[in-house]
């Protein structure tokens, strides 16, 4: 795609960095906002600019709030006592969504992964020990992705928490998806959910 | 979908008025920009604040340009007789692609639409006749969309341009993409293939 303006051209290749964008939509995302008004334009560039600088992190889970504590945390009616530990704030939604869970989060930014360079200091690892040891907390349940990278972080935590034997390490049940086909699932899945069967009555 | 954060939540709301882009893109973006470094949030947003203010139009033809007068119109390699009109500056680039066409263009910067409120004097009519008038044109072809309200536009600018009787005015062929299966073209296109068709030699 040959632009005829360098201006327009730059503009495009910073909205393609944007996840799942190419150069195509870049390019209609650039002339929508050439075409936008003034004010709109401003609106728009305003309202990333305040996320970028503004937006802040809750002191105690990391998830994205605007208050120095989520309203996650500080929502007395929810299990204390509980603490889920997901990769990022995406899966705090996804969670939320599901309205199954009534305990609290602690978003550690990311999963351990040498190849990108993300060690263990560079998680919110020490703070959810932190977490652990102050308060009141019986169980950790693990929600990590089922990746090498997310598989080491689980380990990793989990020897972690050995250190509080009154403490109950969890992780989400894997399976097979409500209404799949038994025949389309893959083998590791499958196996799993075998292996891993519960009681017929909790299904 | 529920945010945790009214900032997160202006900022996806203003990328999902990006054409195409949902609340899930939007949120995607969101996070994307949050978790990018600062110089690299200062360069996507510095350009587009630069496409915004710094970008010009070319002054003959209305395509984005960043000189005065666009690269395509001071090329003297192409044919300066004749002017090819079209909606927007994406057309411009499209009939570019293909590498079949070397004469000049003028953006219309849309079509009448007296819904939308866009009237003659919003569009670049004027310079199109006061192109047409002071420089050497022989042939103006029309390719505006084939929407009643390019079809007006198509009208209008014709009747206009009778007062120069000996520019002639052309538009592009309208027929069967190359390819397709006349059993599954719409009747109105298979229709005006065959009233306008063309001789053998040609196709």
């Amino acid at each position: 795609m040959e632009l005829s303006s360098k201006i327009l051209e730059n503009a495009v290749n910073e909205l393609a960095t944007l996840p799942g964008v190419g150069k195509r939509s870049a390019l209609r995302f650039a002339l929508a906002l050439l075409n936008s008004s003034d004010s709109d334009f401003a609106a728009f560039v305003g309202s990333l600019t305040s996320l970028k600088t503004e937006a802040h992190f809750c002191a105690r889970c990391h998830n994205i709030s605007d208050t120095p504590v989520c309203p996650i945390c500080s929502n007395d009616n929810r299990n204390q006592h509980i603490v889920c530990v997901v990769e990022n704030i995406q899966d705090v939604m996804a969670i939320e969504n599901t309205q199954q869970y009534r305990g609290l989060y602690h978003v550690l930014g990311g999963v351990i992964s040498p190849l990108d360079g993300i060690g263990i200091n560079d998680l919110n690892i020490s703070s959810l020990l932190a977490r652990v040891k102050s308060e009141e907390i019986e169980e950790v349940i693990l929600a990590l992705p089922t990746t090498m990278e997310g598989d080491t972080t689980n380990i990793y935590i989990d020897r972690q928490l050995k250190a509080f034997p009154n403490v109950k390490v969890t992780t989400i049940a894997r399976g097979i998806a409500i209404g799949d086909n038994l025949e389309y699932t893959d083998e590791i899945t499958l196996g799993r959910s075998i292996v891993n069967r519960i009681p017929f009555e909790k299904a």
